[in-house]
């Protein structure tokens, strides 16, 4: 772990820098598969199945009897694990479901806003040497919450062409409409085309690396939206001398142990903290499963000491992290000063596996700074918010000159037109 | 105008096809603007204001004096009217705030999202004939409600290399924080990157042609969040036998005179109606001052005339028009199976002027099909909800074991570890 004592202000930005997904130097590539993938649909997702995920594929759509079957095949304990984090996640995603006021803005003008549900979107997830469930969970939940008609999932088979069982539990229990076996690039042009077999949608959601990184990058510019732009996980953990050093160091590992670009800053005010964190790391990583990349990615780590609290609350809004966890005393207070972070963790018990799978809040979340300017992902990223006015012959007679006005020094006429021919209209 | 006569489903995707704003070609030389921007700060600026806009430029940020000054030099008409709108604008707009419940999803975890202001704005207000001050209200309004630190305005100056006083009187009005006289990818490039006189931004806002539009799309990939891709405006008026045809007409026309890729549909059941609408615009056109933009935009709208109101329905829903006005006898029962648009007008007296300038729904709206996907600006545009959760002891004596069992299965044990940790540790 890097440790730095009192940085300076100036210092501050390039302590605070983050390895972000290369994508420049493969846009050309997935350019190409992209158009491949428009062009041949089927065929060609399952070219690329065959060639990168050296799966040969005869039906891209997972049948409804693998799909009911799936739950068979999953441990009672883990399904009674997802069907307590799916409560959860609904209960949560349920709570922010958006009632439109229709408000009165002048005599006989009224307007309002109502969500309605994106009708079709498409859920990435990715493969990998784990299934990947609690992403499913993540974006399926708010999906169907929305009353998205049809949720769509796409996540690479294995080398049988197989879908891991806890994804489809997962993402029957979770209410997904039809899952396709593609992975990649291959599975965002589906995605965003529409193929013979993988439908178009209109909202693309999920993680990936640079390579679905770039297509999302490309088929966001003209063809569908996306969730949010991706980077490599990150947690900040802001502590003062009455954290448990022990917590602190789990929770800095349980985000080191991500990938080998991961990222784990301590922001802490207590020396003495900081020196006993840096031991705790040392002892628990003995033991780490996936010590190599824990290792790997405390390259990219830091254990930062600053002179005061304000310091530290400045820093962490300077570095907006994905996830902050909060462990000092007074952490409401502290809490109530951050303006830039994607979820906050209060408290001793809050640690960031609790978000990632089961207390209800979404772990689809801004990295890279991005907190600065996008939320994660909630039910708000499943709807639109259409707004309606009605405004009455009265209410025309209200603000109708005032447009009139602004029309005609606008230098718009037909605007202005449209006002006058009703208020010269005989009365109706 | 084209007269299309009940046509059949499967020729509906080519009848509501739209001119999109092509951007392909133009992309390198943004590319090299943008590039010199950030090297040369300033200076890149204002070569480019003197090469694109004739403008030389000693400061480019608009003096305190010259902001303060601009009121005295609009009519005091249009100050009035500017001041309606702005009251409505904001009476909208701040009904629209946000407050997060506090949702215990199991005992001892609770869990709520607040809403924090996106800390600095870009807003971006294109140039041209005439001075569009009602997009800076409907920019800068939302932005001082929800609480915006610094709300940043470019826009580019005239050839004596100076800002439209209604330009300066809106952005003062509306609480603009600075205004700077820069116009077209410059603009946002510095914004993007921040130059000694521009600050940089988190998210960028505002119309644009199609190198703005280039800018938007390619600053968007790394550097700043964007409202929305962009696109020619577009209004679609969906009317039976009780519609008014000169008002029908009045409206089609204010969008039509927008701009010469602007498209204007109307759908209908009554081919009365049609016809009467088609001589109207005839009648209209005439005597409109910007005929030749309106006689170039007509070519690429159409008067379709379909069965039945669901078929009408049906096509508005595939075409996602940025504007819908529905002239019918039932408009709110229609308007309740209205699920892709970006504004809804309602009845007679509802005109698409009402909601451009001053009813106080916001005119910055999905064009080109992105209704779909996208909503069009609003206070959340301007806001991030950062989520929190505080779990207690009991929270996590509660939920642990699932998140444990989940990350056991997902092969992530130090996530597992950051449970165990805490349920093994000594009750404090």
């Amino acid at each position: 772990m890097n440790i730095i004592l009192n940085p300076e202000r100036k210092e501050w930005n390039e302590l605070l820098k983050r390895s972000a997904l290369k994508t420049d130097s493969i846009q050309d590539s997935v350019c190409e598969i992209l158009e491949h993938i428009k062009k041949e649909g089927d065929k060609a997702v399952k070219e690329y199945e065959e060639k990168f995920d050296k799966a040969r594929i005869s039906s891209l759509a997972v049948s409804q009897e693998e799909f009911d079957n799936a739950e068979k095949e999953v441990s009672e304990e883990l399904k009674e694990a997802i069907h307590i984090a799916l409560k959860n996640i609904t209960t949560f995603h349920a709570s922010q479901k958006f009632e439109g006021k229709k408000i009165t803005t002048s005599p006989g003008v009224t307007c309002w806003q109502k969500a309605v549900a994106i009708e079709k979107v498409g859920l990435y997830v990715p493969g990998g040497t784990a299934p990947l469930f609690s992403t499913v969970l993540m974006l399926a939940t708010p999906a169907r919450i929305a009353g998205c008609k049809e949720i769509i999932l796409c996540t690479p088979p294995n080398k049988e062409g197989k879908i891991h069982p806890a994804i489809l539990d997962a993402a029957k229990a979770a209410g997904v409409s039809k899952i396709c076996q593609a992975g990649g690039v291959q599975a965002l042009g589906a995605m965003a085309y529409g193929t013979e077999s993988i439908p178009k949608v209109f909202k693309i959601f999920g993680p990936g690396n640079q390579y679905v990184t770039a297509a999302k990058q490309q088929v966001s510019l003209h063809d569908v939206a996306i969730d949010m732009p991706a980077g490599p996980s990150e947690v900040a953990v802001l502590a003062d001398e009455t954290a448990n050093p022990a917590f602190v160091a789990a929770d800095l590992l349980s985000q080191a142990e991500h990938g080998i670009d991961s990222q784990a800053i301590l922001i802490t005010v207590s020396k003495s903290l900081l020196e006993a964190v840096s031991e705790e790391i040392k002892k628990q990583l003995a033991v780490l499963p996936r010590k190599e990349i824990a290792e790997c990615s405390l390259k990219n780590s830091r254990l930062i000491l600053v002179n005061q609290m304000n310091d530290a609350i400045d820093m962490i809004n300077q570095y907006a992290p994905e996830h902050l966890i909060i462990e000092t005393k007074d952490y409401s207070a502290v809490a109530e000063k951050i303006i830039n972070a994607g979820s906050v963790f209060l408290g001793s018990y809050s640690p960031e596996s609790a978000g990632d799978y089961a207390s209800g809040t979404n772990h689809t979340l801004p990295t890279n700074g991005y907190a600065k300017a996008y939320s994660g992902i909630s039910l708000d990223s499943f709807i639109r918010k259409i707004t309606f006015q009605e405004v009455t012959r009265k209410g025309i007679e209200n603000i109708g000159n005032a447009i009139k006005i602004m029309a005609a020094n606008e230098h718009l006429d037909a605007h202005k037109n449209a006002i006058s021919i009703r208020l010269n209209s005989k009365n109706n």
